[in-house]
């Protein structure tokens, strides 16, 4: 068995600390080479993460896909840059973690998954909350027909409240970094959670609603929507930068009723709750519940992201050593919430019209 | 000070039984008296609830309207004959409480809430979460401008589980008798619950969600929608008669989040709960929070069902032994609800155009 799987961080973006930690935290990864367009910053960052002083620094991204020892890269930069870099790396045979969105629309991620494809290239996107073991064992509770039965209505939400700076100055609210807004940040966790909940059956339609809040530069701040099955399936979601933290996820299902208040980052980092009712019952007067709901504890040794880098890792060790050809689970996924993504967006666009979803 | 304020029973009616003991628990009320077209009924609901042998027994509710130890009435009948019999016993100078919803439409509201302006008789809709010690001490919570900030999200969830049973033969599947569904029952609570949130602010669109399932003879049986203010807040509700129980109060502001999960009926009689969140965080790496929601727990020596009665039997006595006029501040919250309601019904029969609410 070969020895971890070196990375290179493309960039110093604010959430590349947090990565650059859970590289070092999964057993089977480790960060070889730090990439900036300025060398300074990259020295910084591997002082302020700690990483080994032999860690090389590059003074280009070209120069970071060139380093031998680079065998997958980390990238955090803003979307619209996700194409350009996301391409160059894997035509370089790096394999390739990326910060999601992905991409800003499906077109572009389908030339990223062709790229990826055509080099043998493992690729995935920077959902973390789907690593954690709390996600397997909510899909335990939701799999069993006599605790949850079938699905009926999703409701997830992420908002958080951008200070002055954020709301000014971040890339997420620039039109020509990360267009997309909230609906591609906060969006995007929203709809792979109610993706994740109707296990990847793509609803048939998405209407956002009208009026979301847009800054001068016509980027989402604040956006809604809901979403369609043709079996009459609903969910919603609603994505801000503009209310306090919060990052819910509502399953109803026939018989069982699962929520979380903390989806995306857990409260804790060595454990997270569920809380699962199951057949709930009013008493017989009718004055209180007969049924209450449990508290479900899910413990883990490494953080979710940790385990989401040991995830690609450990496909990447696949390919590598087995000459296995790269898993096409996570890109399906990322491609899936991309497409509905793109829905509510056109939706937006169009004035709250319905819009199709074509896988 | 008089005594306590008699109460006739109109029908025995499944709800009557929550309503006959809170009137036995409030301080200031007592059953005199139960009509029913079937004295054997009225009789076998006298002697189940452990009302005293003296309660009268009427075989019309002429009857009970006519009794003179009857200052009020309670009216669990089904929705469709709520104008009629309100009316009745509101022109007999009878004060009423009466199940909600209050009126098939605001039409209808109206002529009722005008028959009991000119007798000088009290009306209040069931409603009772609202009397629950909880409901202002949320109030103290959202009105402090630094832990809440400005409401911008609302969201509110009724649904449970009908049984083959309660589909096929409940007063409220049935076109002629409570035509408004689940919207009618389930979806009045969210209704409230929003208006509640929003300080009766009324909303200035609704807007159905597509597709409603609705039984063979038309009745809602779930449905969803969005309702929309001019600046920008979002509220949206899920009633249903075909998922799992499920109660689910959740309000977003600038500074703030609210979630209650059993907001219509809390879980204990003694105690209820509200998760409140300020100022929530992250912690520096981004990895766990580092702020929690606090639990508040709300004691009440009654339960919300007897508070109301206690309530409603107060104004009865201030108009009865003060000459007050009849209190307007709850047929107001009635009328709201009720024409919010009516716009999202318009919505539903409209293939879920947006609808415009005019109070």
């Amino acid at each position: 068995m070969g020895g971890p799987i070196g990375f290179g961080i493309m960039g110093c973006a604010e959430i590349a600390r947090k990565l650059c930690r859970a590289i070092g935290i999964a057993p089977n990864a480790t960060v070889v080479a730090v990439g900036s367009r300025s060398p300074d910053k990259a020295r910084k960052f591997i002082a302020d993460n700690g990483l080994p002083a032999t860690t090389r620094v590059h003074g280009s991204y070209e120069a970071l896909l060139d380093d031998p020892d680079v065998e997958a890269v980390y990238v955090p930069l803003p979307t619209s840059l996700h194409a350009h870099w996301v391409i160059a790396a894997a035509g370089k045979g790096k394999h390739v973690l990326v910060e999601k969105p992905p991409a800003l629309n499906t077109a572009e991620l389908d030339r990223i998954l062709e790229v990826c494809q055509i080099n043998d290239v493992q690729i995935m996107d920077g959902t973390m909350w789907m690593h954690h073991p709390r996600t397997a064992k909510m899909r335990d509770l939701l799999s069993d027909p006599n605790l949850f039965g079938q699905v009926k209505r999703t409701n997830s939400i992420f908002c958080f409240n951008g200070s002055p700076d954020f709301l000014q100055n971040d890339i997420r609210v620039k039109p020509d970094l990360d267009g997309l807004g909230a609906l591609g940040d906060a969006g995007w966790y929203c709809i792979s959670s109610i993706l994740w909940a109707n296990d990847y059956d793509l609803p048939k339609t998405a209407i956002a609603f009208p009026n979301p809040v847009k800054n001068e530069a016509g980027v989402v701040l604040s956006c809604d929507a809901s979403l369609h099955w043709e079996d009459g399936r609903v969910a919603t979601f609603h994505c801000s930068f503009l209310a306090n933290l919060t990052m819910d996820l509502t399953i109803i299902g026939s018989k069982g009723t699962l929520h979380l208040n903390d989806f995306i980052i857990p409260f804790e980092e060595s454990s997270a709750n569920i809380t699962f009712a199951s057949d709930s019952l009013l008493n017989d007067a009718v004055t209180a519940w007969a049924t209450l709901s449990q508290k479900h504890v899910v413990s883990t040794d490494l953080p979710q992201e940790a385990l989401m880098v040991t995830e690609f890792s450990r496909l990447v060790s696949e390919i590598k050593e087995s000459g296995s050809k790269p898993d096409y689970k996570w890109p399906t996924i990322s491609r899936k919430t991309q497409v509905v993504l793109d829905a509510v967006k056109a939706s937006i666009d169009s004035g709250s019209k319905p819009v199709q979803i074509v896988f």
